[in-house]
């Protein structure tokens, strides 16, 4: 067990990966410290954000001197370390159903519209943030049509996707959302991902997450 | 536990995710039915298909009539139903660091060059299958440089990464190397993750799920 007074979380208020990370933290109460890292000044460039992550992306979870990185490994270490409340359901097949959901995001949504991403179809392709854009919401819209239909045939309540509360599902599906709307995605076609969305916001832990109130967020975000 | 008799993998040959679900059924001795589905062809957007995966990828396992989707959460899954012999190691910070290998393959290298991606960087911004490919090969080097650090810095033996012998690294490793070696990779500059891929496919359950020996393979692959 790690010792809860030495967790600081290095994010960025408005990067997708570093929101779910302080969804679950939040949500099984650990207290933890927040170090901006500004992507959009190149702080996660510097040397010493460097040598803590070489891959130069947040999130970091530095735990007790040791530095864990990639979002997908700090919720799993974070489930297994603090295990309520859950974000996991103890049934093996809800739980991969659980996972595949948050894998529809973590890996065929969120990696092929980021940043470095969107900068680099800039560059190479001629591409204004027009352009750019409409790649990011094109694969946004995409994967909200595989989210959807899993949402659809999903077994929560109350809004939920796969409980009568919030699950991993929603920790990955909150931030997503957050950006598809900043991308200006028609959210139309997707009722019950909105309805997981509003649920899950509602929630204290994923309230206190909101990029806006983040100490790094501009008084205008 | 499901009724290992029921096991069916449908899958690609040549598709990186299809792979790694292989690898880690035969590293547990788990029985299965592989069942191809040609991507080249639109096998994936058949009725049949689509009605057991709506989102139209491989892989997809059918579990006792159960359709389990998106590796990470079916590799998730195998590990936690056969937990010997282990892919991931007891250590908690350990299997943190092995998810995060995994997972840089898994979200920062593989679906920002699988085939719908190079498809669309063709079809939008103008490229032909050179571009694509140069696209394709920046990020698996990008991807490798921050795999390369990880594995610098792993306690692992005998060419290994993590422990004395393949763990869930090795599982996503193995198959992004056979791409990078199609794609054209310099692989020069990744010594370490040279060494791994060789330690590891000399293994008898990565020799079996390599995908010139699979059914749907073509005689000159």
């Amino acid at each position: 067990m790690a010792d809860e007074q030495d967790i600081v979380l290095y994010g960025y208020f408005r990067s997708g990966t570093s929101y779910r990370v302080r969804i679950a933290l939040n949500w099984k109460g650990v207290p933890f410290q927040y170090q901006p890292v500004n992507l959009l000044t190149g702080a996660h460039q510097d040397a010493e954000f460097l040598a803590r992550n070489p891959q130069a992306l947040v999130p970091a979870l530095s735990v007790s001197g040791t530095t864990l990185t990639q979002s997908p490994a700090i919720l799993e270490w974070i489930e297994e370390t603090w295990p309520d409340p859950a974000l996991l359901p103890d049934d093996p097949v809800l739980r991969a159903r659980v996972r595949a959901f948050a894998a529809v995001v973590a890996c065929d949504v969120h990696p092929i519209q980021n940043l470095r991403v969107m900068k680099k179809i800039r560059a190479d392709f001629g591409q204004d943030q027009d352009g750019a854009l409409d790649w990011a919401r094109h694969w946004i819209a995409t994967g909200f049509e595989a989210l959807e239909a899993l949402a659809g045939a999903a077994p929560g309540a109350n809004g939920f996707l796969f409980a009568d509360t919030a699950t991993m599902a929603e920790v990955y599906l909150v931030p997503q959302m957050f950006n598809a709307r900043r991308f200006g995605v028609d959210l139309s076609a997707f009722p019950r991902l909105v309805a997981a969305d509003a649920a899950a916001s509602a929630l204290p832990a994923f309230e206190a997450s909101r990029p806006e109130v983040q100490p790094d967020a501009p008084a205008d975000a």
